[in-house]
């Protein structure tokens, strides 16, 4: 039997999160027991939230232990089976975390889902039709709430989550616009995606300048954002929101090395009577299921598009994290750790 | 006929509002036409929202127009009438404005109410059982929406508005914490509204202190928190939410001087999942009959109580309203223009 690759948390982040928080160690592949259905993990999905369990203490959850191994979703085939619903060849989803293998519970409710292949590819259901499709879906539904010809604005918008946000609305008659970091993923975004506009904040120095190249492409104001970043760019989306305008907070990433990130001004909430929502994707299970079935359907028939960087090699999975808290990947990040 | 004493504005304030930003004038009583009816203030409201309309843009709503008679709401008595809905003695509710005498369309939906004083004083339909006291049941039952058992917190507690939330959270079956400014309004909150706990922020140097105060009368976090203040004050009580707590954004006094009013701490919005909500009493015309309904049998049962500062004549509005900006009122601020 091989035996299994891990990356587990050596230290918590002083300000910002760097390869050293991470150590590799390789450790006997384990035997199952009744129940219980092992997984070889072919794609690992990185994302924003994993930087939050980095830190100690209150956060979007329980915070990562040190010296175990890091929490993350998986996509793999079943190796071995002591559960009837389980067969080995079938393709899972589950959290799996940075290694090679996992032992999963499957009584346990959620913990582990067979997929189909035949329509929708494997690294999907770590991206569109996983955790990041569902997040785009829930705060869009579920809290921003946009009509037909109003303006949605999304925040990090060739990414994993933006992406699927932006061509929902899309789908639901809306003037949508992203704001992404460089001139190849505005691209991306406005060609691709099929979004109205796209800001690039990298070719903005300042709020000013940002705000009028947001007021030139929002010329009705914002009735819907959906929030992926914070900081700066929150505060310049806020100035252009309409009365009754709809805040789905999903990530802050601006935030997550533990800087303070203030929203500058708050009084908007008042002046144009705001809702602004925190939420987590894992608190609704509920929702889930229709959400992975539209996004699927979509997914199936070509209507939702996406795009993936890979990185290979479970080794390189900690760089590849810290790219993507820095914006290095274009669309979903994920990490090949077998064929 | 006597003369209409009024007062306008005259100057939008450069900053803090100032005494010199108004100016009395005297102008004929108007005569009435068909369909209207001419009322004799008693009592003239006032409140913060008035701050913000004497800003120049966006606020709340139009701004407040220069050398015009100053909103506000009243109540008075009729002195003549048009229309047959009303009687000369009827005591009545309207947006009479900074005046002793105003003429009222009455065939305009919403512009003037005839209110019983057999149970309820007059000078309550401009609090408790008037827009103070409806604000307060709005933002309490449509956002905070507060369970039996969960925490409360109300800033600006001893006012016409959190004395009124607090005393409904109460009834709710809530802990209810206050937030108020001196000893004097602390003791009022706890013996007289009947409030589990009372903060005096201005017993605290600094954030910290404060915050500690507010971790001792909220042992077990807060779930519902209704603003009417902001600032520093936000921030505290930000950072003692539990997850899924519900904020109702009714005023932020701290930032209608026009200087910026950060929210520190942004991140807490995801990471406690918060529900951040501003609104404005009247744009849920739908919802004043019942909430009068409710608000008025309270009243009227000595159920809700409250207290009111009275200012003697038109002449001090002003000074009285600039007073109110800083906390100096006690209870609802109110100007007694007429016997």
């Amino acid at each position: 039997m091989p035996m299994n690759q891990q990356i587990i948390l050596k230290s918590r982040p002083q300000g910002k999160a760097t390869v050293d928080n991470f150590e590799m160690r390789e450790v006997a592949v384990p035997v199952i027991k009744a129940g219980q259905v092992l997984v070889r993990h072919q794609f690992l999905s990185l994302d924003p939230y994993m930087r939050g369990r980095m830190n100690e203490g209150k956060s979007y959850a329980a915070a990562q232990p040190l010296d175990s191994v890091m929490i993350g979703g998986t996509v793999g085939v079943v190796e071995a089976s002591a559960h009837d619903n389980f067969q080995p060849g079938d393709t899972v989803v589950s959290m799996g975390g940075w290694q090679t293998y996992s032992v999963v519970d499957a009584n346990e409710p959620g913990a582990i889902r067979k997929v189909s292949t035949s329509h929708v590819p494997a690294s999907a259901y770590l991206g569109p039709v996983g955790m990041p499709g569902v997040t785009g879906w829930m705060g869009l539904t579920q809290i921003c709430k946009p009509k037909a010809g109003e303006t949605l604005v999304v925040s990090a918008a060739s990414g994993a989550v933006g992406s699927v946000v932006g061509q929902l609305g899309k789908s639901m008659g809306c003037r949508v616009v992203g704001i992404a970091g460089g001139a190849e993923k505005c691209l991306y975004v406005t060609q691709d995606l099929g979004f109205d506009a796209c800001i690039d904040y990298k070719a903005h120095a300042d709020s000013k300048s940002l705000y009028g190249a947001l007021k030139a492409a929002t010329p009705d104001g914002v009735d819907a954002y959906f929030e992926n970043v914070g900081g700066v760019i929150m505060d310049t989306v806020l100035a252009r929101t309409n009365p009754f305008a709809r805040i789905a907070v999903c990530g802050l990433i601006a935030g997550y090395d533990g800087a303070p990130l203030p929203m500058n001004n708050a009084t908007l909430i008042l002046v144009n009577r705001l809702t602004i929502q925190g939420f987590i994707v894992s608190e609704r299970m509920d929702l889930w299921p229709e959400a992975l079935k539209t996004l699927g359907e979509q997914v199936a028939k070509g209507k939702l598009v996406y795009r993936e960087t890979i990185t290979e090699g479970l080794a390189n999975a900690p760089e590849a994290f810290l790219g993507l808290l820095k914006g290095h990947n274009f669309g979903k990040q994920l990490v090949r750790i077998s064929a």
